[in-house]
């Protein structure tokens, strides 16, 4: 079972970003527990990082032949990129859509995702512990 | 530590009700698995189902006294109850919002959760393990 | 054949409750009437009313196992109530929208039903005949 | 007592249109359904179809001298025709609106029904015995 | 005279729920200056508190029997209770519409009452006072 | 200098369809009026009236050869067809679009003409004399 | 029979504001036309310009003392103010409402007018004949 | 203790202005009825009208140095006047809204108050006791 | 194999009308176009134009006995015709709209396509090519 | 080269009203900065402030005899007077929009400015240095 | 005569992501009916696929020196990237919208399409024929 | 003191692109310009420019640690780039929104700003004169 975790636009700057919202743990530990994670269920996992909307197009493509699922953080292109959406459409392996602050009691523009309707399933609000779970989920989903 | 698990109205139909959409176990296996997973977490775990909306507001503002945090799948008063709203953020313990399908895919008046901006977290999609990632998440908040 | 006939919110006002719309016979005497149709198209008849919305939904809840069929005015819960139309979409036995008045003629919020889309038919505007004329479809659907 | 039955656009293909959702007796068939309930409510009747939104509004036209009362499938034209919601409302005689399948359930334009307001009552999603109903309901009130 | 006070959902928590919006006061000490209100206007008086929808209903049905007016915080039913809002224009006493905050400066889905239409009067913003000021207008109008 | 006066849908029932909003005078007499009108400045003078929408359009085409203007109004059909508004934009001559009542006081529906932004000007709420206005100011444009 | 005629905001520009829209006469040469229309109805008749809309309002209130009925271009004015709205609807004189420009061909925002509810009619779009055409239309009105 | 009392436009036509909505009372006996319950209160009292949205703000500007709070019926501008709305938030003695009539049932455009979020509290459909009430309410809020 | 071509309202008056949008060839011209890249394609084809709804409709009901495939130009009806839509979605051969302008970059109201959805595939923008792309385009879904 | 510099409601408050928002220094203080700012760029400068929508539209039609461009802070006005957006548009000297806070980033009625589209170019949240920038920007224009 | 046809996001997997939809021939079979297409009508062709919304900007801004025209399947940036609108309004060269799907019996999202009012016409439905159509029609447009 | 000047999507063909609305001296002439008000200034200034999202993202952040201000154009991003406007709020140094053209008066699109409410000020309208002004005020806030 190999996991991908995809941090979208913005997600780099952790630790040093608004930290009142998102935490003040840098980038590097959340990745390292993210992996610890993946050890804890036996999967691979691999971590990708990109603020470009056609990067993480790419990585999501290739992944429908090396990963059994993602665990996906679009950051803000979740409000709007249908090309995400489009590519989640398009490979048939299932992603699991998480979020570190809970985006319902953010801005009006949080509370809509485009994403939603082709993802799995979700996970916000819990920190960086939404990752964790998301993981958890998935692996679930795949084992059944 | 003692978590309150509350479904909403129609979920003691779970197993009969669109298997297709909530699977076909009974309501009964489901509330097994939530007992069993507090045993996990180490946790007491109550268990509540209402069909109504003032009870499921009953519930709550007891649950400021003799619970620590609530999981809860507030089913179709998701969308439109502001007083089960103005009951969670009456209370000051921790309120995690679960559904068993991924609502972003459904009917689009389950798009928007009138419940999401005064909970803390949210989860969804997993079938009924978003119960069981729900308590878990809901535990270690309590635990920070 | 056995058919549940549910009333809603301030029907039981009914001849009382602005003359002008609903008519000015009681709500014994539309029961009677509901009772002499039941009669005189062989089947079985139960009435029930309540003012609570999770009333109406325990009772659709139970008539999956006791009835054929139900003939409902949900009175103002047509109009907000999501968790009624889950009740009505996880039964399997079908469900009548009627009105007393031309809802369509009336105040903007009345012209949309959310429980509409879940039932098998409508019927709106025959002043008290409304019911009778939902009976006689319900009957010939369950003759089909 | 002498009942007009009008069928708007697209109705004179029933049987061999969209079977789904219309049903697969044909045209003929229900026209004799209809008479054959007229006279049962020992009503003269006449039906009407066209296409033409132009054509049904003369028809309606000339019922305030030679009918009693109208049966009315406005098809399509339910939905945006404000011109024949003028005719229903310059003539007196009562308007009844029906319509085979259930609108409330099919696409979001079908929702809103433009002649409602001026139309008495109406009777939708019983397939056929829409206009049977709907006869009924009108006989009823023209005897009041 | 006699003054029935309705507390709709979650008013019951007083003292307790948000302080900094409803105050610190407890709601027996609100409910004693009511009656002690009442007793100045020369009028008697009845507090009611119900976080159940039908509840209310049931309440105000009896109100046109046993009241001359009433004065209703109905909460957060205020935004989408048309259930509520029918049980008003169904009995023909006055009732006159408060809240302890000002609802026009809070969150965005409260500046719409969907009672308000068919209340008499509203006051909101002086706190618990709303409740006196609307009192005392009651009377007024009972006196005229 | 030859004007055409066109009447929509349901202007043939004038005198007769809610005397309250149009008046009780007959077509005929309104008919006669303008015809007095069109002497009195020395116009040539066609009357045309017609139900059918694709009858109003046929109309317009041939006025574009035979007519020096038009005076239009097109009842209903003049809140939604979009083809009458190109046909008007097709010709070349003037067309005034003209009302008896005062459609801004009716229902919301008529507040918007989709043929306004295509005709040269507009006359409504003088009751019949609109026609009379909109004959004069057409008189006055093509004079100029 | 007096007759008052208000310009609203910027027409006192007249002549010299946007001559492609409102023609490169002057505003004298307008006032005169108008006199000399009022002569011909044998009318008396007063101009009033004001670019304050609580001037507007100061006039229309006196108008109901010395002024039989109203000729109102409201310029932008009457896209929103609801303050004039209510003045005309306080004074019982009839008000007509012009434009000298087709304002349904123009700004989006220039197709809503707050104050036609409250005119009897309107006149727009034939230059400054509409003025003179909507003075002859009232005095048809005050005739009657 | 310095009140102010502002009335907003139309306001001086009280007693003959649409007197089933406002009553029939004059504005000088309103004024009476003010002055004696600022008397009752112990409160100075000046009374203020003005059909001018600047005259208002300039008037409200003034206020915070010569008056301890202010009764607003801010009339029609209540809806839109955005500046009237700057005045207040600018000032800092409290600012009390008021209406005569219930404005929620009436026409949609009054059901939204632009001034309601930065004033403190609001009464409204105690026909002219709104103002006395209002009166009272405020010396509640500056005694504490 | 045998095409329909359709011309909805006002294209008769191509060649005339608004040349800058839609060229300054003939109608003629077109229709001769229209047979040639028929005989290319080796097809029979018929020509048909009407500014009737009705019409329209009648002769696409025809068309699913004697053709295999519609070009249709709707015209105006396009935005609204509701009522052709159900004609197309209920006969089963292919319907491709065409258009000579490109309607996305004119009028709001020509964005819309209420007819899109039930047709097969559409061409838009390419002048009087548009039809012989479409007519090109069902020939090779025919074959297909 | 002659420049206006425009004060609309509530700014001569400035230095006393919300100083989080608009700063603590006085009117008196922007106004020499003003003054300086003209006489650095070597024009002439004249300064006017009024409360009143009528007083702002005056001054702004005698600048078009008096100077040659204008720079303006409308205050509240900004998001609803289309008569001063009417009386720039009428003028033809260039009108520069300016605001002291960044108005993007306050409440949601402060994001659209109905002026914007008929004023040159705009200047937001520089706190005054708004003004010296939009004065300065002018000047380039005027030299161009 | 050159033509450059640009593939948008996702379309690189065409023949495996939803056969359904987009059909199951490979991205490689495309190019290569478009290569032959472009043979035919003796037209130098490139192709280009990119799923970064940049790369395709850069490519659109390239073509203006190296291209006669342009064929642009945008994929879902079609519906929000203002940015390819700019870029194809920038250069002057002709680009034609394809779709392979009929977007218009899509989600709703897919209805409308940002990029519309820049190109010049457009093809969709015809499965992969609509490319081959698309460049048919750009051909004959550049011959004009 | 170090300033970032950021040109988005489209603006590297300045000169070319459009010149009627972006005018038509060359990209090289305005990043001279800039360099030189830079060097007015005493601040040292570096200019970058991207047409991809993802790139102006990179270099935002990179600026938070390189740069003391950015001068922004974010060109059609600046409309929907909620992934911009979010690297805007990561890094801490100020923001200034510029665009050479009056977007208030371009398409509708335009008029809404997503960054707006990140960045601390706006210049718009002055042509290229937008980035010098926006440097200097941007200059005048570092100085503080």
């Amino acid at each position: 079972m190999k996991i991908l975790v995809i941090h979208g636009p913005n997600l780099n700057l952790l630790g040093e970003r608004e930290p009142g919202v998102y935490g003040s743990e840098t980038f590097e530990k959340l990745n390292n527990d993210i992996m610890a994670e993946a050890e804890k269920l036996g999967a691979e996992c691999e971590i990708f990082q990109s603020n470009h909307e056609g990067g993480i197009i790419d990585r999501l493509h290739e992944a429908r032949k090396d990963c059994d699922g993602v665990v996906l953080n679009a950051g803000a292109y979740t409000h709007y990129s249908y090309a995400i959406r489009d590519a989640i459409a398009a490979i048939k392996i299932p992603v699991i859509e998480v979020h570190i602050s809970n985006t319902a009691s953010r801005d009006e523009f949080r509370h809509k995702s485009v994403i939603g309707p082709v993802c799995r399933a979700s996970v916000a609000g819990f920190g960086r512990d939404s990752y964790i779970l998301g993981m958890e989920g998935l692996a679930g989903m795949l084992e059944k």
